[in-house]
């Protein structure tokens, strides 16, 4: 299986991303996690772009905030689906990363999650190894189902605090 | 090579989304349209969903305006990835579509792109569905050196127009 | 009387929604609420909305933050009235919910109310169920009334608040 | 049958709301409509709301666009459901509307539709009336029916277009 | 002199208004507070406008949250200046109520001040007041001396704090 | 009666705020008109604003687009009422003059009127020299009831409208 | 003096610049223009930008739109100061590109200016290269008195239009 | 080498800008702070403008909130570059202080920068005066290369962290 290189603009972003990071090991995707800036170390991450497929990575995943450029950057330097993932760093709560990585120009496109999607990335990137993967496929159709049997069981609950509630 | 499913949720989204499909045709890759609505044709947009990966397609990309739900109901309905294009129909300019697309709760991403971004969806797409697949991996390197090649023939044009405009 | 169905997109959803709940019962409307997820159980909701009319319902309300699917595609396979709440969860306050929820295409709408609107959205279900109930339709004045003096009472808590604060 | 009272705020609404008074029309819902301000006839605003009931209304629809008071101001003075169509006029594009029709306080719902929603909010006045007539539930059913149908018949109109643009 | 008529739309707006009430009183500007609400107590707000010039008032203070129609709908109501809140309750931070004041129609304007401003809101009314009275003129002569006087006390503590801070 | 004091940061602002001033000459309220700028005339804006309660001013209207500094610079020179009227110049549809109008700090009030309000802040200006002037006063009330005769006549035109379009 | 590197994203972006870069010839600024991508050009960008201090240049100007990376990316690769531009191309007017541009992390500023401020853009690159040459401060001086010229020649033309429209 | 004026609105801004401060000192770039209101002490700020080139002064910093008018009126005053630093004090989180920044009119251009980024104003400031300053030029270098060197150690520490948290 090909692997994920995940990048973070910063190292306060691991927080969230060790979500999405958890994710992928779960699955037993491998993947390589660096903290690398855009504008602080802008050739490592053209570099790391660069590079990237040779080092037999399938996609990426940059995690930013504020004016995220990360996604971008990476995108402009491969031709490896990137995905991108804004953070509500900041006091506009991610709103300036939301629009810095989804509104793209035409040719270099980021697939955007949601804001502090970290889950979602690696779901996402869990969806593209798996088209020619069928363990991880079948991963993802046993995931599906473990999200709905949360949902059954939280309605089972509901209806336990209902009663609890004297709602019931 | 897997084909890409293109859903537009209106008769009137055709007009973005052709540059997306002749994106995809470039590039050889087969792709079938259809309009199909998230709220009119439910069980349509269920029934896509859940029979994409049997019937051999490995992306799908939705296109829809508004309350864009469409791309997050296929992707309740299968594991393959789910491109995700806002239309910037409405009053709103399209920032409704793009918070109903990328804003998925954990467990369902969408890849969502720019508002009106087709021609990304479709590079996305082509981005995903070359990870196995030399040949169209080959095209989006060429289409690269082509977007590169297209800027450095604008920047030459460009000093052209400086000249006739008396500002080089 | 019809009952009222009350649906969250997830148990997080229940402490805001139990105020909702609390009025309906006050009132004496039958409801049965559950945790049914737009993306995760996409085919219960469906079945939900499809079985509400014959199950005796009258309204729905469904209750959801983010990309807040869960009233469209309910009001997608009903034609009874869906009341939508959107939930201030994540970073954009309820805004996302907001325009994902009321922004819905012509044909299928959501009667939607605030942000958190927990109580209104169990107001709105009784205003709709009085129509057809007496009882039902006194009680609603009988609030309306209430909820005056509770002001007008307020008023005059206001006037003691100013003489100790040395304002009267 | 219950009739519904329209209410717009400005002449100029009517282009936009003509649509929602053809679809009560269509389905032989009786209204009866009115030109009337919060600011300007408030009087008018509050008689029309007061005597609503009394004089067969089951619900109200109530268009402004701006710092749109009239559909909280009419719900202010009546127990019957108020529905509020937030009107796209003026710089902001409706924003304006919206947030001052759907942020309604707790005690006084408005039921907001889109912006420019005409016909949502003659759906949802029927959706509301149907509960007690089976006429207009047959009536929703099948209008739920041509929606599909005209969905699927821009389905094959597409397969049409795709052809004659080369895409198929 | 006349009075000012405050009208708070609930009791927790107090504790943001009482510093208006403070700078009122300061200034030996008679007023009167309430709590009414546009929704809740429709009625007395009519009143209360319809009586406010007879019963002395000069200008009216107005001031709410969420869907803010309390302003407009005494402006509705009397030919006095009235003077607008927004107030940051609720989830959107006073946006919603910011624009459910200023964007009045035409004919029926309401003066706003900031989110949250309690004591502009007080200070414009005392800058209509003393078009016509000398020693409020002379009041507020004497409080923007003050307003200068304090941040001037305050840039000299800036050269102490930096020096204490070793910046200086 | 004292006189109103208008400023206009910009030649093209004249197409709006002509409105507001044929509303003033109707009225009879004497009034002086000015282009200035806050950033290329701060100097003439200081000394308006300084002059203006000496040269018989009662009260400042100032209209801006874009980062609109002019009437806070206005009310940073005089202690009369200035009311600021946003316009919608430049791509963000007079959201950027809104927010630099109204969100003054604590001190420095700016009545703000609705983006584009020249008619506004003519009647607010009115209303406010009104307070000492009883045939202004009456001229208001007036027009109150001119604005409601209008709404009344509408009405009836709706009727024959409604029938004109098979619609009643 | 020191000359001024101007990049746009885009040939389309030239239409608004042009302004910018005629405001820089007027004052003798030696400029050099190119089209150059962040996206699809980047390892131009980054050449121009690690070279723009050895080949002479004092200040860059970086305008784009949507995702508008480009002045952060030049920002990434020298120490001279980076104006950016932010253009108002796509749906949502300029917002995302301003906010891509000004919400630089914290190490790599970008000196913003208005949407579509290519003037600005100028004289700002004047002010900074005026620090250290006379005859341009001069210019800038003389520059900033025509402005002041202009608004006074714009306010005697408003009095003529005033008595031409019946105002004065 | 010039000194940089720093101008806060009030000293509730010091918190933020104290790291700017120390920035500029860090580097030996001479500085004067100062509190001073563009709308409480607008003659000082005319002054502190208008006498800045003379007093050796190179470039300006000014901070503040709200409406925030105090960059603009600065550079009113002056042809030296002003850099505009947007506060978050207030509901609206900044926003609303980073457009009366941003959205200068032409002719008088302020340099803004993120939102509370204080730091990013004095790293502006420095690449401004290094034009002139090989000294203070080499620190810039020097700077980013430790900027680098920061994101290359957070890089090693990520290994380190993703072992402990046994995902690598």
């Amino acid at each position: 299986m090909k692997s994920v290189l995940v990048i973070m603009g910063s190292d306060s972003d691991y927080a969230i991303m060790k979500n999405g990071l958890k994710q992928l090991q779960t699955w037993g995707i491998p993947f390589e996690a660096h903290i690398c800036s855009a504008h602080r170390t802008p050739q490592k991450a053209a570099q790391l772009a660069a590079e990237a497929k040779s080092r037999g990575f399938g996609v990426l995943i940059a995690a930013a905030g504020l004016a995220a450029h990360l996604p971008g950057v990476l995108a402009a330097g491969t031709t490896l689906p990137v995905i991108g993932v804004p953070l509500a760093s900041g006091p506009l709560a991610g709103v300036d990363a939301l629009l810095a990585e989804v509104q793209m120009p035409s040719g270099i496109p980021v697939a955007t999650v949601a804001i502090n999607g970290a889950v979602n990335s690696a779901i996402l990137a869990a969806q593209i190894l798996a088209l020619e993967d069928k363990h991880l496929a079948a991963c993802l159709e046993a995931y599906k189902l473990e999200l709905k049997d949360k949902v059954d069981k939280k309605d089972r609950g509901l209806a336990q605090q209902l009663a609890a509630d004297g709602l019931a």
